[in-house]
């Protein structure tokens, strides 16, 4: 039998790394890297950096697939993402036959945790389901960006009492959103706070958190609104890439 | 100036710590212990077991203070949450400004991620704004039962694309969640997946998460909400005192 470690690694800071995480670093024979696009280097060059810190006399190689990517544009979003995902199923499915022998252990490396907004898990189960693999695997959660940015802003991500929602950029900007007083976004590539109708929400913004480019902007929309967007360009523009996340809390 | 830090402890399994919690861990020269109720001594313990465990060559002493408890039964929900507040606020100012010198290094361990459903940075927030107390303070982030839950059943928490709801049990039975397709419910007391009208709802339910005695129960609604109920009971009554979320995903 083969088996798969799903390692959530953390979002930025080679400190938010679990012991559990550490204990599966030591386990595997093989990491799959499967970044893509701008963020590629930096990203995959953390992944190594992890492995290097933290795992000791044992051997380990990399194996770096082309992650297939997005089709984008005009297109249905759900559909893209459907034919990613297959697309994505068939590479792994690849690298669980062609680079690992019985026997042997393989791992992925997750940015955040397995468990949000990571197609890793959904993807091993379907090829389970569909019995053209036969593996076991398990899941080690990480601190996902959520976490890094209410901990560097210093605040709980709930009211007392009350709900937290995680959406996408992508639903904010659709109206998709319910009325919980704190809603978190992720995946925001269109600037989709300037969409919140309430200028006196509070904005907690974060970017590139737990790395030494980290960027903490907070205060409410009608103040800092602007100030994110100029700052967030920049910094795209300068880096080549940016990965951010923000909480807003309604007044 | 004195310094508290309040570090996610991860949310049963020793192996949840993070490398930056460690290194807090052995910062700190006094560590305050809050629990309170029936889980008190094993969740007292398991601090003791995880500074004993990851604390090194570094001397320091536990405080245990009486931790507040909320009034229950016929009063407002909302107000003796806030009562409760004040008086952990007043607890917490005489635990900094008795037990800690000028330099020192004070520490909160909390139990999963200090940012959701904890109180300690909230107080710490309203202290410092009274201007009572000085200190600094960070927040390390730390592995939620949540995230436990979503690892352990090895499903993501959110649908491709779609949001995720983190909400309590009190809510639920309210019916004050929204349409979110995915539903986390953390602090449930009273079986509240029961007041969930579709019955093919899918529940994925786990207790003592990453702990010896984690239990863990997954199925249509319709099939395993029963099985829930009895397996709950049974091992509160065993244990003395239960810690249980679950993940709700609509069909």
């Amino acid at each position: 039998m083969k088996t798969l470690l799903v390692i959530g690694i953390g979002a930025g800071n080679p400190d938010y790394i679990t012991m559990q995480a550490v204990k599966a670093l030591n386990r595997a024979d093989v990491f799959f890297l499967m970044d893509k696009g701008q963020s590629k280097d930096k990203l995959i060059d953390f992944r190594r950096e992890i492995c290097e810190r933290y795992i000791t006399d044992h051997a380990y190689r990399f194996v770096e697939a082309h992650s297939p990517e997005r089709e984008r544009g005009d297109v249905d979003y759900k559909a893209s993402v459907d034919d990613l995902n297959l697309a994505k199923q068939q590479t792994f499915e690849r690298l669980i036959n062609e680079e690992m022998s019985d026997g042997q252990c393989g791992g992925f490396l997750v940015w955040g945790d397995p468990a949000l907004y990571d197609s890793t898990v959904r993807i091993l189960q379907a090829i389970l389901a569909s019995g053209r693999c036969e593996f076991e695997f398990e899941v080690i959660p990480g601190i996902t960006s959520v976490q890094a940015l209410a901990a560097q802003h210093k605040v709980p991500l709930n009211r007392i009492g009350r709900s937290i929602e995680i959406t996408t950029g992508r639903r904010l900007a659709a109206g998709q959103v319910s009325d919980a007083d704190s809603l978190v976004v992720m995946l925001d590539a269109e600037d989709s706070y300037h969409q919140v109708a309430d200028q006196e929400t509070e904005i907690y913004w974060g970017a590139y958190l737990g790395t030494p480019d980290e960027i903490l902007i907070s205060g409410k929309l009608k103040d800092v609104a602007d100030e994110i967007e100029r700052v967030r360009k920049a910094a795209r523009l300068a880096n080549g890439w940016i990965m951010d996340t923000y909480l807003l809390r309604k007044p």
